[in-house]
């Protein structure tokens, strides 16, 4: 489940929660902490813009490391943008932790030292290849390490969406709206409609329907090399697509979103302090009622 | 929980489901029927122009019961038009049996025999009256049997909900929505929502969230007399306030959605065939998986 | 739902939690603090052989409030043994908040100062009257303020509990076991099989299968003057009957559980500190995740 | 996910549901389509016995393909009797469609035609192979099909169960019981305590609380190569451990429940006729409400 890593690394990326001086102070703390050690600092466009410096070239591709200041939602975009490129990625929460950003401000240092010597382990999560079909042409592709998300507005009737894999009839779902997630993203939004925890370095999806009208319809949970495909039978138009929680794409009778497993998985840093299962219990408040 | 009636009835109130032929037929059929046994029939706007018939001025005050041919849709909105007039209603179904629809067109005739010589029950129902405020001033008012619904739009984030009962606050939701809905309601949108079956003569107020994030939020059952308001905190401005199903307002940051038991209950024919627990077996197929 | 009070208290009969020296020691200290304001103070007979005192005659019967040390447990305990006197408790936390025992010990001071004078809200908690017939005898009674729970044992397949309600079935819940419930008891065992919380002031029962096997069985809730009755139809003997926590009897095939409204409710001394749904979000951890 | 197969089969070992009159018709029907086809019909001793024919040795050993005749209790009986074997497994239901038990008898003729001639799909199941441990010595021994299953009669008190994987905690479970199951297990007992469903043929182990204390408690999925142990920290006598549903042994505190992947997978012909998909859907009635 994990690899062990042992490569020094002389060049990290750096990218911070958007609008946030928070993020900011703690990128630059960052940054003087990786540089006393040796290594080079680049930045991410936007952050490079507001810390006033210039943005270097194809920063992801030179970096060993990428490390990203913020929280889930940060680290979520920053996966997003650096996922051409197998860069393991270290999450440093501010508010509180994550289940991705998981290293705390202060466990920063220590975390640097052994990361920057090569001393740690990658957690490797499958990634969601996206493609929405209209009239049976691709409109549009993304990667998600999350979740994919169809649900219909407030203005929109009950959507009734069909769910084939691997070409065969899963059901269809009459029901606000349906989540296929990774392992990664079944403590995000598909946990609030009812989803098990998976643990995230599995290789599975997660189809989870929220709220369905038919009461037996329980969340399912297929192997990753399934082939998933959700058609909307509706003809409402109210019906969007989001991908990672971007709001994508507003949807139309009879198009087609085709999910297959990611040819690339993002890697993540393990942290040393506390394992995946403390993570939950702390996050999910275990222990009390 | 009923009440015996005893009067016999000279006028009856017909409304059929909308733009749907069959229905009309069987408004045909039921008003022979009705006829047949000396009372009056008239018709609701609607219906009379899709009959080609006249209609009758002040119908509902003029009825001795309401016969509504349709689903529980139908049903709802026919409750809703005839509110301030305390006539029984009689749901006949078409499509199959309903919660509130539960008698068969097979069943109509020796239904209506009964009925029309006033051997019935009533079955009273709570409805709940909506306020919606602005600014605390009051922009939009209506009486509903089933449910409030506030609930975000797909590009909207999470939204927070500050529900507060009798002045004091219970807690803020942060969710993809809330209903607040009468014992009829529980058994529409709340039951996909994870709400309990409350019976529908209780007088009794169901708060249940929609996908709330924090786990441990369960639906909360409050007494009837309680008087339950719902502030939505966040700036979002892709909110929606849906009234038994129809959707009526776009809600703001702000806004403040005042809900209290309302003064007149809408009265059912108890079916003599089956009782609410065998409707309940039958429409979520206990018995089964 | 709650009822002001006026009357000054003379006598208050305290009752600790078993076999704890802790509760012992501040059942002391709350009886100096009754004894300092005037009132005597009466022990039921365990407190009062724990303490090395002599046990009044009548206890419950002579007192104006009855002080609990202990969790929600003892809480339970006390109000069973005072049953049939209208006294109202008062409930003293020693590990931390219950959803009875709201009161801390460092608020018992300022709070029965209030209580001695009269300047108390009551919260009248409805009970159940359980009679446990075997053809058709009764062959054991109880009130219980929580819940009543029908349970096989590891050693019984699945059992089928047949519920009536009114004289009408139900349905035949075919499942590990079976809550019937008050609405104070919704917060107990019920809310871990899945349950709502209904307000504890409310008239209403709550019907909760265990583990149904028919996925689309949601708790029930009737109103409280609902008769229920639950007949046991397996022939397993590995079956129980708990009344609030307490193991009561095995069950037979054929033996029937009746639940009824019971005639006393218990009275509960209303916290001016902390609401019911304070109690509620510090309980359940609401506001996190 | 499924292997082809092309062998011919000579020898059918054939078990028939215990003391059921109708299985053993079903099975001397079946017995004679095989024999028809030019196979060698064996049977187990079993059902051997209830036939008045003589037992043969090594069935198992000798056979190409068991067919049994009964629900999935009495398949997955058989599946553990002859676990060392790679015997493809077909099941012909008798009282309806199982999860396993696909085929119904009416089609027994045509399926066993195909099979016989070496045309059909494996479909791999994974097992657990279960150790309970007392003073860190192994005191009994397991495979199971489906689950392993921690629960406490009700004369217990509620449980404490310690869960690690990998030797990491992943929490301690305050609940009426434990499942630990395989993907073909999660449409069993799991179900009922609120798991997902998992695709049988995927590398999973699902654990799943039983009424937990704790509400944020929700169904977790590791990889099938995950050690899981669970130890009993309670002191109470009354707590048990089933086994495919059938009840292995009283448990006391301290004792350990260690499960691992099995070594050997249960093979099951997959039908042609339904794929697992349709046999959900109609298992759930999936389309109604």
């Amino acid at each position: 489940m994990a690899e062990p890593n042992r490569r020094r690394i002389d060049t990290v990326l750096m990218v911070g929660k958007r609008d946030s001086p928070e993020a900011l102070l703690a990128v630059r703390r960052v940054a003087r902490l990786v540089e006393g050690r040796g290594a080079e600092v680049v930045f991410d466009a936007r952050t490079a813009r507001a810390l006033g410096r210039r943005a270097s070239p194809a920063t992801a591709a030179r970096a060993g490391l990428c490390v990203v200041v913020g929280g889930d939602g940060t680290l979520l975009s920053a996966a997003r943008s650096i996922a051409a490129h197998p860069v393991p990625i270290l999450g440093i929460n501010l508010g509180g932790l994550g289940f991705m950003a998981e290293t705390a401000p202060a466990e920063a240092a220590s975390a640097l030292k052994e990361i920057l010597e090569g001393r740690f382990d990658i957690s490797q999560r499958m990634t969601l290849d996206v493609t929405l079909l209209r009239h049976a042409r691709p409109v549009a592709r993304q990667s998600v390490l999350n979740d994919v998300v169809i649900t219909k507005s407030a203005l929109a009737r009950i959507i009734d969406l069909r769910v084939s894999i691997d070409r065969q009839m899963l059901t269809v779902y009459r029901a606000d709206g349906l989540i296929v997630s990774t392992p990664t993203g079944s403590t995000a939004y598909s946990l609030s409609a009812g989803g098990p925890i998976i643990h995230p370095e599995m290789a599975a999806l997660l189809i989870c329907p929220i709220c369905p009208h038919t009461l037996t319809m329980r969340p399912v949970v297929v192997p990753a090399a399934a082939k998933v495909e959700v058609t909307l039978q509706t003809g409402d138009s109210e019906v969007y697509l989001t991908l990672d929680g971007q709001v994508g794409h507003p949807l139309r009778a009879g198009d087609r979103v085709r999910v297959r497993q990611g040819a690339i998985p993002v890697l993540m840093v393990r942290s040393r302090r506390r394992n995946y299962f403390e993570v939950l219990r702390r996050k999910l408040r275990w222990g009390g009622r």
